[in-house]
């Protein structure tokens, strides 16, 4: 794969003064249009030639429109980001719509590194690939394309020009002690370098390998391949927009569905309810002290139809915990900034760091119930939404984090009950809109939705769980308890 | 002061029976109006009773509604933080409008302990002291009124609260070791945070102190202090705003003013330009990176006029920089997070850590120019934002910043000039906007407020630096060799 770049590419200083004023020029074009197009780019420097990738990234900044591109050189993670999921730390820096964003260093760096020196073996590198294929996918999909280069020199020259540093006390200190360690596994890091490469390349989201010998070369090579990358986005995003703007049908009922089956007639007298409360509220302070002393997170996501009870159910949740501990977060309409960034990112901005409890009131899974619903995604975006959802749980799952999801299930009758009690009780009003009945109306084509979402995303790490509602005592309960058993079993692990 | 809360206030299981949901009631209702508003609550819970802190905020946090309130709290800074400006972390929890957030641990936590324990004296406390009075009052001029509770313990009954936690493993692990060690000092703090209070105790932002003997009584009272006081910062905007809305004139030009007196007529030869331009260049790369290495930042801000040359001078500077220690932040309008928190928050968001290069093409002093000028901010607003921007200038300067920044000076001829090449060469055009034509009208009023700037915000570690910038190539000369001579400065200090 790398022999194509090893050949000895180069442009002479008359040729580059010639070019370099047309291909900025063509690139500044391209950078307007992203700006004005519903889409953002991240670019990516990668390769072994340290000081190729900074010379690379200084000639695209000083090209580039300032005001639409940001560079961040990614060094190791700070504390908060080794508290979260390995990818929190590419998620906080995603560009918004109409900006760009360049990253020397990556979510490659780790996992390379890490097999070069054999700390992990063929299979988790693999694995890792994978994950990182679609989590590529799903950037690219989501407005995101993503512009991958990685920039070779050949054992020889990567030799020549590190001793030629090492002699200059004027970029000597442009690369780091790291480099001569690196170049002793020369040939290795190659072979892991091309295997990453090639497990990686895909249609939506290829590399490009660039020879890296002569800098006016690779200078010229990486701005144009940019400006063609960008170009054949705006036209993938345009042809993608006018197929997939469709929605999709109401999803039907089914009468014979996992809701359904749920027996809604269970309750607790107020007696037991209160015993019940007591006894697993001390229980789940215990165990969420412990989960905080081991280091580890608490996450747990209430969805359900309005007035379900989600809201009081989750303060007698929180009740029994230290408020050091907790954060709830309700999740409503999405701020600008959430809006221009993929719909998944303002999720990752409120992940817990270890030893936390993050308590959602709705979701991400707003983008297979009412972003489904309601046509805010397109089928396309809704369909795969399982999958990256599943996605972006298993990575919570890994850092450590117990992962629970509730419906809160009620019966329609039970809801207009509720509805009607809020509209007559003065210090309830404020609570009922006019979506809650607009939302009401679609109230079999919600259950619908539900179900499917329930089908294709409970998973062993991150369950559903299906509470019977009907009766708030029974739910609290029900919940609580819930909570306990898996907190109990993961703590015991 | 502390006397008046060791007279064993109480309130029996009865009466807070039924006081509980009267004050509940209350305190949503003011919550709601809150959320209404265009305010933003911070309510910061003090004091040394470490339990009685968690045992209050718990109590908030069941009784408020979830979805408008976030609780912090703050442990040891982390490294990001630990990176910035002290007050870094507290900007970064500032609710939006319509929200409230609630802190344990706040900016008084540090100074107290310091001075306790004789690590900071008598004069750099008052000066802290000062400092949080005038962060507090910004505050609540910014829309963000401050509730700040100190919870009261007499050391006989502190004793006795520790000890009786001592005893029970439920709650033991509730407060921390130093709870132990601070109570050997207990005189000591009392007498450190009696006069934390006298200093901080201001019209604007008093300090309610309240018992924490009886859990019942400090509960309560903290929850009917909040609402009186939710209801009293509501009051008080809605008369503010009455008062307030109007504008002032614009600006008057003065014939002898500084940015006149300047010699437009100073410029560079091609030759001088380009020899100047590769010698302080290299200095220049030289001088970043031993700031680098000393672990101190760099931030320049760039104003001027419109096509004054801004964007042109900062790229030349860039190419004289490693590209992974700089970013430039080019600042435009608020996005709507940054709208609805106070106008320097989206800069502090900004603030670079140790060892990095943030440059700003346009700054916070769009409050005293555009804003001003076009009425954004009311004359209010904008007068005290002169010495809000010292008061943030001297703490990134105490953080190790080297802080720098340019006016680009041009004739009205020169911009016109300026304008009509854009207008007429294709790849500028998109630069010029109908914007650009109005600030245009208004050039006297600029030039005016610029000079009222210059003169109310130059200062020694943050001073102004006038550029004559009728010829480009001077411009960027000049500011390039004295971004050199500071940074020689301050390096040799």
């Amino acid at each position: 794969m790398f022999e194509a770049a090893e050949v000895g590419s180069r442009i002479d200083k008359e040729a580059y003064k010639r070019e370099v004023p047309k291909v900025r020029e063509a690139l500044l074009a391209a950078q307007r249009e992203l700006a004005a197009s519903g889409l953002a780019a991240a670019v990516h420097i990668g390769g072994g030639d340290e000081l190729g990738k900074v010379s690379a990234l200084n000639a695209l900044l000083s090209w580039l429109d300032a005001r639409g591109v940001e560079s961040f050189a990614l060094g190791p993670p700070t504390d908060e980001e080794r508290a979260r999921p390995r990818f929190w730390r590419y998620w906080r820096l995603l560009p918004p719509r109409g900006r760009m964003v360049i990253l020397l260093g990556s979510w490659y760096t780790a996992p390379i590194v890490d097999r070069v020196y054999g700390r992990m073996d063929d299979v988790t590198f693999e694995r890792e690939m994978r994950r990182i294929r679609d989590f590529e996918r799903m950037l690219v999909q989501e407005h995101v394309p993503l512009v991958k280069f990685w920039l070779h020199l050949s054992k020889a020259k990567q030799k020549k020009r590190l001793a030629k540093v090492k002699r200059d006390p004027q970029s000597r200190w442009l690369i780091g002690d790291e480099a001569w360690t690196y170049f002793k596994k020369y040939d290795r890091f190659r072979e892991v370098a091309e295997s990453a490469l090639r497990l990686t390349s895909t249609g939506v989201a290829p590399w490009h390998v660039v020879e890296s010998t002569n800098d006016r070369y690779r200078n010229l090579t990486v701005a144009t391949t940019l400006t063609r990358a960008l170009r054949d986005a705006l036209e993938v995003a345009k042809a993608t927009a006018a197929r997939s703007s469709r929605r999709a049908a109401l999803p039907k009922p089914r009468k014979f569905n996992v809701i359904r089956q749920l027996d809604l007639s269970r309750n607790l007298s107020d007696d037991e309810y209160e015993r019940a409360l007591t006894r697993h509220g001390a229980r789940l302070a215990r165990l969420v002290r412990q989960l905080h002393e081991a280091d580890r997170s608490l996450i747990l996501a209430f969805e359900g139809p309005d007035a379900a009870g989600k809201g009081g159910t989750i303060r007698r949740l929180t009740q029994a915990m230290d408020a050091r501990l907790y954060r709830v977060i309700s999740v409503a309409a999405p701020t600008d900034e959430e809006a221009v960034h993929p719909y998944l990112w303002r999720f990752w901005r409120y992940v817990p760091a270890h030893g936390a409890v993050r308590i959602f009131d709705r979701s991400w899974y707003g983008r297979v119930l009412v972003e489904r619903i309601e046509g805010l995604a397109t089928r396309e975006e809704w369909s795969r939404a399982y999958a990256e959802i599943n996605e972006f749980e298993a990575q919570l799952a890994e850092a450590g984090a117990v992962l629970l999801k509730f419906w809160l299930a009620i019966s329609a009758e039970e809801q207009l009950r509720r509805f009607t009690d809020r509209r007559t009780t003065p210090y309830k009003q404020y609570k009922l809109t006019e979506e809650d009945w607009r939302n009401r109306r679609k109230w079999d084509a919600y259950e619908a939705a539900a179900c499917d979402m329930i089908e294709r995303t409970s998973t062993d790490h991150a369950p559903w769980v299906l509470v019977e509602a009907e009766d708030k005592r029974w739910a609290r309960v029900q919940t609580m308890k819930t909570v306990c058993k898996h907190l109990e079993k993961a703590l015991s692990d």
